[in-house]
């Protein structure tokens, strides 16, 4: 949410320690999470979503949300970014230090009343409220407010979602004063095309509050969605380490694009990123030590970079 | 090769039975491999490449191409494709009734050294001779020629291959007869930008002849590359059943990418294949079959379909 530094084109925003390390069920130490999160700026990140201000009896692994902010939010550079679900986490994620709160709206009724029990209607009346809630502080001390929309290309309860109902939604989010509207593949349903018109359409709505691509690898389409989404001038993508929290229901689908993936492949393209991919597959070692077993995907960290690979950031 | 029917909007050319089994150290029975090639053919594949005459002492898998090309050749609607890496090679095909050849020419010198022990120059001398042969027979009796320039994406071993050098290639190829002229990118080393500027260029050179594009998955970006392709005008994609033949070197990385989600992402954003996701399911189940054990890649088979799907070509 940060504005992006001149010296990159493309913000890859990691978030593995909140999206990844919520679906599964082993909860990485706190020590560990910082040493993470420590080790993606080293390489380079300049977004990361570091956790959620949820109830710790439903989300166990997000208890040490406050600390982990805390222990992070000073990093150079850095946009800390923490998920909350209301006013209270909001009110939570301020006083932890949050830059940057990121709330959870699906434009599936149906997903939207299973993941966060209330409509999308009354979920966007949570936004503003926390949005009024930023307006209220002192200039200095307002967080940026921001928003990706969940099954936003389909639904594994309802299906198709129309894509007017999306745009009707990022349009509410837009006049409840949100910063930033990304789009979300929750359900890894989407496909280029469909990627490209969307995004579109979403940036001839709200220009440039038009926000990130998060996009799923479960049916193999991740990347392609992103070149789509990048000729619709898509600027931000979310990604996950090595991306955990793969979908369980499909042994070797990824959840969450793999972040070192994206980095190569943007990289590669002539995209700069600010990212070494040597410092990101360092930092994939420190998830393998805290998580010892769980499953990790991505090809470069096995792969290896091209022979006499330059990327576009120069020498790596 | 034969010409794209009016009812498809993308030609996927199955690679599996030569480039997938000839990747493996296991030797699928002749029955199987007939089977399975019926089994694709029955899902609407078009183009099928089902081996190489090449000396049964190099590659032992590949020694009953003759009879699989036989037992195949009269399918309905299926182009039937032989690699031959030589004059002799092109007889054995042309024998067996094989509509088309294929023709190995990496724009790597050291590749090609390595891999069919000529230089790119004498590799195009042999293409030459072949097309020749060609023309030398009756009209109704000659096959097509066809090439995809390996490497033209990078080596593995002379890193960065110059595009210049590939276009080059590419025309010496044209004149000498070939009348489809596609890039392979061998190493899995392409990326998106690359693919677009390097297909653009070759349909810029050579028009019409520009064939097919043939990428790996070996770092993650195999479908992103198709995506590329589809922006350059390119209008038939070689993929792996399953992967098959994945890279021995990177776990979990395929080398072809996967025909059913290629064919997936095809349907999905809206462009015809002509082949029917469920009976590409199910004739992998035949390679399962034959080859118990052998990794199989993809997501499809195990994600499913989206809910509610509805495939470019009508109703699944």
């Amino acid at each position: 949410m940060a504005p992006k530094p001149h010296s990159i084109d493309i913000v890859v925003s990691e978030v593995g320690p909140r999206d990844g390390l919520q679906s599964i069920s082993r909860i990485m130490p706190t020590a560990a999470k910082i040493g993470w999160i420590k080790a993606l700026a080293a390489a380079g990140l300049s977004e990361i979503e570091v956790g959620s201000f949820v109830s710790p009896k439903r989300l166990p692994q997000m208890a040490d949300t406050g600390e982990v902010v805390r222990a992070t939010r000073a990093l150079a550079g850095v946009d800390i970014l923490a998920l909350v679900p209301n006013l209270h986490g909001a009110q939570d994620a301020i006083a932890a230090g949050a830059h940057t709160l990121t709330m959870p709206v699906s434009a599936s009724r149906e997903h939207s009343l299973k993941n966060i029990g209330v409509t999308p209607e009354e979920a966007v009346a949570k936004v503003a409220e926390v949005c009024a809630l930023r307006d209220s502080l002192p200039a200095g001390a307002r967080p940026g407010v921001e928003v990706g929309i969940s099954t936003a290309f389909g639904c594994t309860l309802e299906g198709a979602v129309p894509e007017d109902r999306v745009l009707t939604l990022a349009v509410a989010l837009a006049r409840a004063g949100v910063q930033s509207i990304g789009l979300s593949d929750t359900s890894g349903y989407g496909n280029p095309a469909q990627v490209r018109r969307l995004f579109t359409r979403l940036k001839a709505e709200i220009g440039p509050l038009a926000g990130a691509g998060h996009f799923h690898n479960t049916r193999g389409q991740g990347l392609a969605n992103v070149v789509a989404a990048l000729e619709a001038g898509v600027t931000t993508f979310d990604a996950s380490q090595g991306g955990l929290g793969g979908c369980p229901y499909a042994p070797g689908a990824t959840g969450n694009i793999v972040t070192e993936d994206l980095v190569f492949m943007l990289e590669a393209m002539g995209l700069r990123t600010g990212i070494d991919i040597a410092g990101l597959v360092a930092a994939r070692e420190l998830v393998k030590a805290a998580l010892p077993g769980e499953p990790l995907y991505g090809h470069i960290p096995d792969a290896g970079l091209p022979k006499g690979f330059t990327p576009a950031g120069g020498a790596t």
